[in-house]
């Protein structure tokens, strides 16, 4: 009986928020940079099958091993923490601040492991900048400017074309995370979670984590993408889209259709029914 | 021991239907517009791996991503319940106006589900519409022609072909819901389900509720597709189609072959059919 | 610990051909009849894989999702009966004529499964008779001529040949059945059951219980077959040789590697010592 | 905990080979003679799988059906025992005498098996010699005269050829026996032997087993090789490379690596080296 | 629950890297000469993939064969030694000494196994060198030349540029052997060590323990490298970044982020507080 209901994966989502909300600064800090390198050679390891076949599905294929690896060995990805963090505050086992506060180190975390894998990646692909043309650095380069460049030249829609890719991206990548609470087991897990991450990358939606890598490891190739670039036209319409795919249709879906109601008292304090006053299952 | 016998699938089928049909109505439509968005974009998956390899069989092994994570999720799919709330009814846990209150609900549900990812999909994938004929979009266009104006074509012959489409597909469909009933772990449900799935999808047959989203959507994109096109031509007969095949070859034919015979006398009231009810939701 | 050993999995091939020889009528062929089905949907499901790619080993990876589907549900099909069911009689468990009736009825439930499915495919896969000449309709039809007039084609050595690729075909589709019952997981059943299934289809041999939906459906799309052709020259042999393969490459061949000598006090009279005194390990 | 550590895995060695070394001859040779079968389909299957997709490579990923299948289903395959009885002798739970016996009458099998599916695969794969051009037909003529004529033109470098291809081989699978005891599961054993037997197939080595089938099923459909040929050129070099093999690289190499040190007082007389004297077929 | 949480998963690594280091001479090189054979015949595996189907992807797909052999059968690697020995130096349950002298026996015996593989596929690949220019022997000598010329030609650079791709390298295998410790089931573990492992082939770095193979193998098919290109340009420098990334991203990474605090007073004394205090999760 490996499979986990819906009712207690909620159950789940709401402690796993909890604890996260309660992280020290240097273990998001930490964790954030280990989940900002592992996404990131998953994107390299998704350009190069994409490149080698010519099938920009072959990539979305494999893609999913940098998630699963990240959430297997418990490091820190800020749009799956998008889709739990919220839920402990709804059931004040977390305050507001608590929740922005983790979201905000582990998203410097990323941006440390993602210019740090970026710098190791532009190194090895290019042979120490000796080949800046290899495919794979290529692919990169021209995927960054693809979402930078031509989401500025759309203009204000631009802004709101990468909202809506951030909102769709990550109802799937946090369903992602609660794939992976369905199944106790390591191999039920794999298979879960791979199912919605292969699902987003195929679709070529915005992932903010990943594009902490995707933008800097570009620009150490070469690609001519400014700083503003980068955040305005990206990176923070991304992120802003991946917050309120994951609240929405991740966090609050999962919590209106399947929250158990409150028993009548509780065994311990630790859970008071007041907190669960909201639920409506 | 990870397989459940026939006969005890029988059992959760009964349960799992009388559940269903006494589901408050906002647990429905919530339910049901997730279960919608689902399908629609593992139909946009399906669509990507076709158009990108050029084989439609690409496309459906991968589509039942959707229907899992539905089904591993608790979200409603109105084509899962044809197969399992008619067997509640037979054994009097619930009524026939529940039944069709509970296929109401869902359908509204799946309707905002379709219309709502269609918008988003139609606004990412043409980017802000200005790329519509981008591949996936064209295919898109063109499938949902193929299945309302081919069909109205055909004139009567076209209806009845949607009917059988229908049944067809939905004899698999809830074939799917049934082989996730046959595991009790997470993977194993993942496995079973996935083949009846991906075959019904590679057949190329009608499934209501993923047009649903399939002609909004293109109907967005610019498909010269009315509402009477659609209705009348398409989605009206594929749901009779849906029920029927689920109901005759799913439900009956799994009751029929292996519903154990009643106890002669129950051991505890809990079995009472009074006691049943009140449901279990 | 899913894994069953050989003389386990021997003692339970008693015990289900025990069972099968045992069902009601109505039982047998109402069961036959969805195995039927089940077996045709997976044969279309192969030859649209193997149309689409050219590879009709395409078709030999997906076809077993039909078996599977028949196996897990607990559906009939005859060769898998013919694997099992002699090991009854052979400890008494079940006399000859039980055994007769037994396959006698689920072979009528599977030709009424065949040609009710062999209709559903000829009128959804021609578009109602609009469009005959659909790659999956061709290759059907072509699939019957070489079952049928090639064989007779060879005369006396063609009867001979069917009967050879029937033997050969159900030594691996007994041996399906006897891969089902090494694991008690559903999803160790599904991979277990999958590797001699794909074989045989693969192989391009002689399954009976296909070839019920394969000629019937082809002769409904047009194929110039008559009734003689087909049972004569395709369907009567291929059913003597799948019962010969079964009986002497499974039933017997695991048999006497693995029977388990009878326990010298049998606990209960079910089991009696001497229903199993034949038995050699 | 369905892995089984090192440790574990040397006591099921010595436990199977003193098993294997017990087994009467009629076992012996029925079971290898299964054996023999289910490596002759598995070899035609692998010829199939390369020859239409004209990837070599193709074949190997599905030649381990066959192994697997053996193994599962306690059928007997002398390069496995190789693997397993030289231990049971070491720890004097088995004779030298016994070894041999054990090994001749499994191959007695073998050869048995690999000419009866040679045959039946002949009269089939040619429509009963009608097409002996048949594409796998000449694919398994052609690898015939590899296996025995290309080497006979190397003169003793060939023989040496085939014992160091045979030596390789063994070590795989041997090792795919070995890794078959690391998991109590079904779907875990097939998974885990399926790796080494994949990459043996795939880099062509000489598996004496397979042979037994490959060169006569090469003869009856008229590959110009004679008895000599067979058994001086390929046959009997490969059995002593594949001995070789098995007894360093798997036998020996596990037993030293992880033979847990004998307790210095047994708990129970049962552990005793003399009632392990008797052996527990 | 086959899952590991990642504060066990680090509990495991200590113990796992006390043991490695505590490993009598014999075992460490005996091991390691078969870890070395193992990821040398992984090598042609791969090489043999790439080369008939043109993609090199091919190649990484099926890679991990060897790596996965090895853990399963407890055989040494030293790329996974230097990702759990360091963590029982910190807590004091091995010395550095110690750990020097594992990591030194098992690169002898990897330098045995990668010797004696490379002459045994030397001379099975050419056919006793009478066909040196077979495909997977080119193969293998371009990617030997690949790994030291290339980097010759680079200079200094070309020094960095190996243990860069070393440190990459060893990011992956290190989280390899660290991911196998997420499951306790044997499917599981092939499953999760599968992805890193894949990942780090795909991208072409540098993995010193493969490296012991591909070189001198190539060397005996007739590669112009000389002992000095070997070492300098590619076996030092990659076994150096091999050990600074598995340090760096995977022990101290894994122990900073997930050490649990020790119990105040420890049962036994081999677990006593202090060993521990460095810990900080």
């Amino acid at each position: 009986m490996s499979y986990v209901e819906p009712a207690a994966v909620v159950d789940a989502m709401v402690a796993l928020g909890a604890k996260k909300a309660h992280l020290r600064r240097g273990q998001l800090v930490l964790r954030g940079t280990l989940g900002g390198m592992f996404l990131g050679v998953a994107t390299t390891l998704a350009l190069t099958a994409a490149t080698q076949t010519g099938l920009p599905f072959a990539g979305a294929l494999v893609f999913p091993v940098g998630f699963v690896m990240v959430l297997l060995l418990g490091f820190e990805m800020v749009t799956g923490s998008f889709a739990v963090v919220p839920l402990a505050v709804l059931e004040r086992r977390a305050t507001a601040t608590e929740m922005a506060r983790a979201f905000w180190w582990v998203i410097v975390g990323h941006l440390l492991g993602g210019v740090l894998f970026g710098l190791l990646f532009a190194a090895t692909a290019s042979e120490m900048w000796t080949t800046p043309d290899a495919p794979v650095a290529r692919a990169l380069v021209d995927l960054a400017a693809h979402k930078t460049l031509d989401h500025q030249y759309l203009g204000a829609a631009g802004i709101l074309l990468v909202v809506l890719k951030g909102v769709l991206c990550n109802w799937l990548v946090g369903t992602g995370v609660v794939m992976g609470l369905t199944s106790t087991r390591t191999g039920g897990k794999i298979l879960a979670m791979w199912l919605p991450v292969m699902t987003f990358f195929a679709l070529g939606l915005e992932h903010g984590v990943v594009n902490l890598f995707v933008v800097p490891g570009a620009m150490m190739l070469g690609a001519p993408i400014g700083l503003g670039d980068w955040w305005l036209w990206n990176q923070i319409p991304a992120l802003v889209g991946n917050f309120l795919g994951a609240l929405v249709f991740v966090a609050l879906a999962m919590y209106a259709a399947h929250r158990r109601p409150a028993p009548e008292v509780a065994p311990v304090p630790a859970v008071s029914p007041r907190s669960r006053s909201v639920a409506d299952a």
